[in-house]
């Protein structure tokens, strides 16, 4: 494990070295838990333990949380009984069942064993679901009350359970067998008067999502309405969890990290950069390399077969990368414009006419303009103006083509069901490099009047 | 402005026509305010002035508020000033604040004019703030209370206050002069007896950002402590306003999609890509282009300077696009990697010696795979052992020198204070272009013994 530094990691280690416990206690209690986390994480192990004996036994699985998975393994091992039953008992349920995820069947039976009943079910069920669902970002840790009750009634449950919820700005309102029927918020509950009925103040026109829905759509539903917490229910409209807002932000930040990876020809690598072994980066980035190297094959070949081209005139070879790299910058800015509008969701499908019109349009606007100043560069450079007709008609040829390819492409991708933002990258440049060479030689041999 | 469509407009249109505005009435109950608003958004603009008469007064605010500027300004502009008032008063602090950037001096004035004086003091407060800071981002609509009261006296409070905020999650405890004290939850304040005292539920240490601060940093403190609501502070710890975490999810986004742009070399678009007028979508697309296209005169030069090489051995030509391809490839993944760190924060300054020493590792492997690869593609076309081994070895080490000039760069622009987003496209690949030919170049001189 590769550590990052922290600040504090220097003098803390000095304060266990003397023994000086009483201030390290003084220090941790100024700091929040996700800081606490990032100090543990920049110690050594024994260190670690040694940190986690002080902390107070009620702060800690909360601090626990915020632990990177191999941490959360590595402390676990060291604790007595009665300290791991009240961290695994006590953490959120979405987080305990990530951990329950990561460990090794022996641990889990270990783990398991200590477990309270109801914790214990609760694992169970969370880590059935497929991962990237609603059913699996959920937590199972939210705050119910039955119809028909008062608001004095449900205050009064509120109370009693609400110091084990981290979550209870929204009430959700069951029957018996958790059937959703509606929900209200902590401010309804205080707006109201006591001797209300709950159904009174509950709202039953709700948004809801579903166990199997994938995350991104999730995300989108709380873009869209601005949520902070939604219910996950089955088929049949029982309630089974809810998810909050701010594994929501985690979620849009992966999804963003994997997309941009794609952009780049890399395969999704699942952890931070630093932290994912070498090897494993590498592997994630050499396949398409390499394919991406066959791939040029084709423009090898391409050469090769204009070569009697190049044998007349030399001077087309000094305009190759300026021809197929225009081509790729052109291409690359539609392809982005277009896959980023698909995952935000400002584009839709049904609007691919209208991209593709505006698409064309770009193109020969940016196609002219590249072109003409194209022209005056070889013309000047070479005083040989059918040359310079050469280059500018080519380059507007090409940009003109590589703009409505790139717009094109991840609408296409995404229509096959593959995911548009690998078409924003390397595997667009090589297909345009490839499109460049043939039309800048037709072109060539057209105006030039080469012949084989 | 060009129009979404929407799958209820046709149907809306034929019971407008037919005048049947109860049933309009009850469809629209069914709907929630962001959907109201598309719905709105697709139809032309009598219609947009029937609808908005219909919909009750009480429930306009917020319906408004989900609309696009273009709408708002739009249905300003034929409401009645009792209307005018309602939504003005009743709309979020931070949206109105938004609104009013976007509208003439002229407009400007008549709404201030009917506004209530708190409201337009709000106002004026919030459009003073620099864009894209935690002043700009924030709302002036939220809860607090004096710190030396009963927990029963601020219950009272919040009743009489509540209806008008949105946000009441977090209460906030202050002086007379709003200097922030405290903060305690709706759920401390439901746990605790009634005659305790504020101060001794509120939480005196909390986190808070300033009113100068950047919202990208804001959205980093929201990630990292998992909150729902921040207070905005002045240098004097006086609070101003709070910032909610559905406006830091708009952040993230934007910020993101300002990144994938940046990496594709088109200028910040501020609007959603089809709202964007063709014209300005062009412009931001042109600079870079053209900027990009006068680079390669670089790299033409250098090839009309290598002329006498290709005229000895053509086959040199042939592997141009493939060698400053992949140069181009693996330079972008590592950009592409490091820019991304840094901007979820997982990468941080101090560790650019770690990541410089990675990357020339990973550049090695990576150059050592695919040389290999290049040396046995170009022996077998051409059976030409020392041309394959110009091929090999020069792919080999552009491979690696384009990884690491791929990881630096990003580090090294956010040093002297440019976005990185802007290493991992075109700019890179144009440097990578130019360098691989003179790598290749040098190369083929020395093993293939050519000289000028």
């Amino acid at each position: 494990m590769e550590k990052k530094k922290h600040i504090m990691a220097p003098g803390i280690r000095e304060l266990l070295e003397k023994g000086k416990y009483s201030e390290i206690t003084d220090i941790i209690k100024e700091l929040f838990s996700p800081d606490i986390a990032e100090l543990l994480q920049s110690l050594e192990h024994e260190e670690i333990v040694e940190i986690v004996k002080i902390i107070p036994r009620e702060n800690f699985p909360e601090i626990f949380s915020y632990l990177l998975g191999e941490y959360q393994i590595l402390i676990l091992q060291d604790l007595t009984t009665g300290r791991l039953k009240n961290i695994l008992d006590e953490m959120p349920p979405d987080e305990r069942a990530d951990l329950f995820l990561k460990i090794t069947p022996d641990l889990k039976k270990q783990l398991l064993s200590v477990m309270s009943e109801k914790e214990k079910k609760d694992v169970e069920e969370l880590i059935q679901y497929r991962e990237n669902t609603a059913g699996a970002l959920m937590t199972t840790d939210f705050a119910k009350v039955p119809p028909q009750i008062t608001v004095e009634e449900a205050t009064s449950i509120l109370r009693k359970t609400a110091l084990k919820r981290e979550t209870i700005y929204y009430i959700y309102v069951t029957t018996d067998n958790d059937k959703l029927l509606g929900v209200f918020s902590l401010k309804d509950l205080i707006l109201a008067s006591e001797s209300k009925i709950i159904t009174e103040i509950m709202n039953d026109h709700f948004i809801k999502v579903n166990l199997e829905d994938d995350q991104e759509e999730v995300a989108t539903v709380f873009k869209k309405y601005d949520l902070l917490a939604l219910p996950v229910v089955d088929t049949y409209g029982n309630i089974h969890g809810i998810i909050t807002v701010d594994d929501i932000v985690d979620v849009i930040e992966k999804e963003d990290t994997e997309d941009f990876h794609k952009m780049a020809a890399i395969e999704t690598i699942e952890d931070e950069y630093l932290k994912t072994p070498f090897s494993v980066v590498a592997r994630k980035r050499i396949g398409w390399l390499l394919l991406l190297l066959v791939t040029y094959t084709v423009s090898t070949q391409l050469l090769k077969h204009y070569s009697y081209a190049l044998e007349s005139v030399m001077a087309l070879v000094f305009f190759i990368p300026m021809l197929s790299g225009s081509a790729g910058n052109a291409g690359t800015q539609s392809a982005t414009l277009i896959t980023r509008g698909l995952a935000t969701g400002e584009i839709k499908f049904k609007q691919t006419f209208q991209i593709m019109k505006r698409e064309i349009c770009m193109g020969i606007t940016l196609g002219i303009i590249l072109g003409c100043l194209g022209f005056m560069r070889a013309y000047f450079m070479h005083t040989n103006p059918m040359l310079g007709l050469t280059i500018g008609s080519s380059l507007a040829l090409v940009i003109t083509i590589a703009t409505f390819i790139g717009g094109l492409l991840p609408i296409f991708l995404s229509k096959v069901g593959i995911d548009p933002a690998i078409s924003a990258g390397p595997f667009l440049t090589t297909i345009l490099d490839i499109t460049s060479i043939v039309i800048y030689f037709q072109v060539a041999k057209m105006l030039l009047g080469l012949a084989q």
